[in-house]
């Protein structure tokens, strides 16, 4: 077998790397779990008439098929198979529907859940965009009703999230925030009826420009000139305060375009806006130009940019949606958001903003005197492992500057000599060598330990590239 | 959308029953990452003729195709649409054998991994069988050479696995080991030369029994009956010590069977069967009987049985094998064994052996007095969030008693009652509830602190089901 070469946009990690991902992983669950939220994974595939229940992302969706399946049935037809098929799930909210449909009987609501799941998209590689990803969603979903204040809660769970990350060299984190009922009540105050064409359009404005959206909104949504105008003088408005609500209402006034919806939005923005600079000052800003192009989003809607790093778009978005799932007596309204793990750590990792200590988690290896007392070794390995420190025992009896080179190849910071060892250079009974500092003391296996920050391999801030 | 039903093969659980699972997942990763494993993943699809390339699989592969794809290709024929295609990994090993050629010069030998990912497999679905489920891998490989000590070594992680979650009610396993030398030259030194054929048949014999694998030694190695009825003593033999080896020693000298290769095997066989022994007395057994039908293994061939559970078939299976992979220049000798987990929390749920003590994270839900003092009960969150309690707070400004039939429906045993409830029966000031007991004390976020084991959900024994 030749060696392979990688699959572009399906990325993979060596063992420092997983490292990092692997604490961006368990911070996130740490805080989900901190605020109440319960893991659930559910499985890969779903039925494809739910994947394309939306549509807009069949291009997207990777059919499964068993080779015997296809073998016994070459001529079937792609679309009659295709219905009757699974497909690798594109999100986790899909998924999630079902799975409350499907398990409300036995949950509690309001459910308050996170999900952290690899999920599948045959989009053309980009930087940022693979076709096999990690997401990380935190969801709370009702039955039948939701009360309005989880908008502000969902985004402030996400805001500890990367809080709880800072100290490792994760930029600070953004929340743009805004109302569907803002948008909409905006657009039909002003005449434009085609909400849909009024959120697509707007929802390209960081992508094309105002030139270009206003265009859009004239094409699509048949504006005239006016009616853009205003409302890219809409969305241009931001803010972390009531301040920009009032300038909403300011510019609603001047286009004569105030109606009870707008204003029911507004309330609802400015009572998240409020909540957010108590609870994460800084953190969440108003941005009206945030439409959120899916039309499943009826409150709230959310991106997140990284701080310093926002040529990579949205890496945490989500909205609040009265409907996410129905099955004909009750409706479930939620609210979440989803992070996009693997475009974040790719990120964190490709701009050497974060790294870990080493790759391996040995803390320690056990030189080997000789085959014959590999045993010494071994019970000395379980020694230290039974009052949890990690640590391997040499792979041969080699010359213990061998076996030095060894661990230290690897990042491992201690080798410990058994007992067997003395003689050698005159030491005695069993002693630990810290090899950054080439200091060897006598250890015992029973009580020595290293050092807190060397037990396990740590994640620190890294030396940006710039 | 009608409630759903769920698909067979693709299991999911309820989130008490995830609790269960994470458990299982953290503790295997805890006790490898103790042993010097690093974690990798491993992207799901694998070309597919790298997942063909041991014929015998192909039936239960999942061939992905991207929905256009095969809109725009509707006759293009399977066969050569396959062959260019991807598929769902099935296991672990043939994706780390690709990894580590693709990585050889950035990895460090010999490389010790562990690798806990679901796979798909396209069986029909049956009792611990599914079509995706979790597989927990650990694998030592080396570049060019590995020694034979990894043969006791790795099968001794697993069996630290296990012991480390016998405290939440988890059965103890038993490995079974045995030696593909041995077996190889027992059977050539009875003068049987197809040796595949022969472990192909001895390796049947648990579900088919000895006369039927004696049918299957003549039909398909061409055993006489005394060459069938030789190998069925040899399967025969089992024990924790060297006494079994001395036993297979008599048999070949009275089949005249003894030879280098026989000798070689019983060698490694009862340094493990030593090595075991010291460390893990009673854990590892010899089993003549296992053969493993793949023909990669070369050296010592795993399985393990859950004691009480055999019916399950074996939980944790694997073997050595001299090229795990190979580039043309050099080849890598692995040896590594597989837990299949979601076989084992299946058993677990199923028959009552363990459980949460709850299937939220929260140990504590701070009521709320009314929408207006709604920051109060928040505020009161948070600060016990940052002593790391997990807690959430009310859906509702509903009436207390409500409020604590919602914790106590989640099985959280606390409510915190912030100070704005002081008035009602008398209280004054924070007070906290054990919805338990009854028992309600007054109470400050800054310094409060749950009893340690109702802080986070517990995993423990159950009630076993008779």
């Amino acid at each position: 077998m030749a060696r392979p070469t990688p699959l572009s946009g399906f990325p993979e990690l060596l063992p420092a790397e997983r490292v990092v991902e692997q604490h961006v992983l368990d911070t996130m669950r740490r805080t989900f779990e901190l605020h109440g939220f319960a893991g659930i994974e559910t499985r890969a595939v779903e039925p494809l008439d739910q994947l394309l229940r939306k549509g807009e992302t069949s291009k997207e969706i990777y059919v499964l098929r068993r080779l015997q399946e296809e073998d016994a049935e070459p001529a079937a037809g792609g679309q009659r198979e295709a219905e009757r098929g699974l497909g690798l799930h594109f999100d986790l909210t899909v998924p999630f529907a079902r799975f409350v449909l499907e398990n409300a009987g036995h949950l509690q609501f309001p459910f308050r859940r996170y999900q952290i799941q690899k999920v599948w998209r045959g989009e053309r590689p980009q930087d940022g965009r693979f076709r096999e990803f990690v997401q990380a969603d935190v969801d709370v979903v009702g039955a039948g009703e939701l009360p309005a204040h989880y908008e502000a809660e969902l985004p402030l769970v996400m805001a500890d999230a990367f809080a709880a990350l800072a100290d490792v060299g994760v930029p600070p984190v953004r929340i743009l925030v805004n109302n569907r009922r803002v948008m909409e009540g905006f657009a039909r105050g002003i005449g434009l009826d085609d909400v849909d064409a009024v959120l697509r359009s707007v929802d390209k404005l960081a992508k094309v420009g105002p030139e270009a959206v206003a265009a859009l909104l004239a094409d699509e949504a048949g504006a005239s000139p006016a009616q853009a105008a205003a409302m890219l003088e809409l969305a241009a408005l931001r803010g972390e305060d009531a301040g920009v609500v009032d300038r909403v209402h300011e510019l609603a006034a001047r286009h004569g375009a105030a109606n009870e919806l707008l204003d029911q939005g507004l309330a609802e923005l400015g009572a998240l806006l409020e909540v957010a600079a108590r609870r994460a000052p800084g953190r969440v800003v108003a941005d009206l130009a945030i439409a959120r192009g899916l039309d499943y989003y009826t409150g709230a809607v959310y991106e997140s940019v990284l701080v310093g790093h926002e040529d990579l778009g949205s890496i945490c978005s989500g909205g609040r949606y009265d409907a996410l799932a129905s099955d004909g007596t009750t409706t479930y309204p939620g609210v979440g958001l989803s992070i996009g793990v693997s475009r974040l750590v790719s990120r964190l990792l490709s701009a050497g903003l974060v790294r870990a200590t080493r790759g391996v988690p040995s803390a320690v290896v056990v030189a080997v005197t000789s085959e014959e007392t590999r045993a010494e070794s071994e019970a000395v390995a379980a020694a230290l492992r039974a009052r949890g420190i990690p640590v391997e025992v040499a792979p041969s009896a080699a010359k213990f500057g061998k076996q030095i080179r060894y661990a230290d190849r690897r990042g491992v910071p201690f080798v410990w000599f058994p007992a067997s060892s003395a003689g050698d250079d005159g030491a005695i009974g069993h002693q630990v060598k810290d090899i950054r500092s080439g200091e060897q003391v006598p250890a015992d296996a029973a009580t020595w330990e290293p050092p807190a920050q060397d037990r396990f391999p740590r994640v620190v801030p890294g030396t940006p590239a710039q």
